[in-house]
């Protein structure tokens, strides 16, 4: 393994210049490379305005915005862009033909060891890198908008991987703070994005149907159930809802819940009349905060909840 | 408005302790009075040791800790619970008929202006106090378990309530700390247990189907998606997904979330071998901590979080 580790990022968009900052930020020798070379340098230089902005926040020492700096290079071609990474992530538009020329070409130019990741949310990996000769090591990391925030990624390996192989990439995630989840088979929206649209799927139907408002909704999730998935999933909560554990609760209130299941709502038309009814309340309920300052918001008090748990005992 | 103001704990298990805490803690004079005066007792046993370990993990000043100790009175009956009382919390058996019967009580013995709440998580107020002279001044206000540590509280008032009665009792939910919200008409599970259902619901047919296991989709929630659920709702995360806002994002992505929405899968059956199947994989999760650590950590985590929530600009 090189020293200091190097992790290449392909595609210096919103995703990629996220993921420089996670590699940047744990130590990695961190190479952009974008088929636009501007693009590249637009991406280092936000990612340099957010290291002054972490340490003007105390999310960060100065002495370690200073290592984050000095970690990233901008290369204008991709071979030197690959030399020596053991890890490349790929962030790309969201295109079969497009990803499988570039996996192509990484697999064609990386080194032989490397990890070769693709940040798709809706494609196989054995569609992207099944005709690869080197495909056994390329990999689905998903990663949640932006990854510098939230740490988990989805991994979908081929069929064919090894499971050595898979497990390096997972430790390589976690090594740089990460927390990989291992996803068996392709599935449309792989774990994350399945569990959202099933409770946003119900979300809008109890608005749509007047049982209540979307600042109601909300509030029942960020000051409500919301707060105990920041600190345990769905079965980590059932598991804490009965003093006697998971199987008590479960057999207590299965059927409460079939009942429940059954009788939540259709899949809801996603046309102009439904787009404006909860974008009108949306608006009323954010006020004058502009969408810039609410992400601000968001992704800074996530990094504290992050602190926060890493503070305690067990839990990112 | 008596002052102090005084509220009244009626039935004081689990959950009924747990408000009772909450109002102490918000500097009322809190009544506790349960049919069986030993539990009520215990009921005062529990919240003294809760507040003595608070001021121990400086959640509470030592100062705050006596204010609350000295604010809690176990009456041993209802009429002198109820004297003087401005809101009133029932939080005994779910059971419709001893509920009818307690409230008809409450509302002959109570003061004129007091707030009648029942914590129930299924029934109707109209099927519980429907029949009351005082119908009018009666709630559900269904807490989250345990109501000292998340703040909503699901808000039913009966059709009949006027607009300045609805929002007294919303008014005094909010003046001792917790996040009333409005359910707009009866619904079973009302929000918070249809949003919880909807996930609950794809996380088991995630398990089940073999995508993933029960460690990967948990912690997806406590690691991904939880993480913003702890700070915004589903329509406050849709609306900071896309820099132009909900509009766009919707209109992006509303054709691949109706694919996924429709993809979903069917309520699971709550029988022995799922749970088994399930809770095997929980056991492997949790390790050697015990349930109680378990829900410990996870109240301990969530009151910090929610300090954190309420030392930036908003939020709860």
């Amino acid at each position: 393994m090189p020293n200091p580790r190097i992790a290449t990022v392909i595609g210096t968009g919103t995703i990629g210049r996220s993921w420089a900052l996670v590699f940047a930020r744990a130590g990695c020798e961190t190479r952009l490379y974008d088929a636009s070379a501007p693009q590249a340098d637009r991406a280092k230089d936000w990612l340099l305005k957010n290291v002054t902005l972490a340490v003007q926040e105390r999310l960060m020492t100065s002495e370690e915005g200073m290592v984050v700096e000095q970690c990233v290079v901008v290369c204008r071609d991709l071979g030197s862009a690959l030399r020596g990474a053991e890890y490349v992530q790929e962030s790309g538009p969201e295109n079969l033909e497009a990803k499988q020329r570039m996996f192509a070409e990484l697999d064609r130019l990386a080194e032989r060891e490397a990890i070769l990741a693709t940040s798709t949310s809706t494609l196989d990996i054995s569609a992207i890198a099944g005709g690869c000769p080197g495909g056994h090591r390329c990999f689905v990391a998903h990663p949640v908008n932006p990854p510098h925030v939230i740490p988990v990624v989805e991994v979908l390996a081929m069929p064919s991987a090894a499971e050595a192989q898979i497990k390096r990439a997972c430790a390589f995630l976690s090594s740089v703070g990460q927390s990989p989840v291992l996803v068996n088979h392709y599935v449309v929206g792989f774990i994350l994005n399945r569990l959202q649209a099933a409770l946003v799927k119900e979300a809008i139907n109890i608005v749509l149907s007047g049982v209540a408002d979307v600042n109601a909704v909300d509030a029942t999730v960020r000051d409500g159930v919301g707060l105990r998935w920041a600190v345990m999933g769905p079965f980590g909560v059932a598991n804490t809802n009965a003093d006697e554990g998971i199987r008590h609760y479960y057999r207590r209130y299965g059927s409460a819940y079939i009942a429940l299941m059954n009788d939540l709502g259709p899949t809801p038309a996603f046309d102009e009349a439904m787009i404006e009814a909860v974008a009108a309340e949306v608006d009323q309920m954010t006020g004058s905060e502009s969408t810039a300052d609410q992400q601000h918001r968001r992704d800074q008090l996530i990094l504290r909840i992050r602190q926060l748990k890493r503070e305690t005992s067990r839990g990112v």
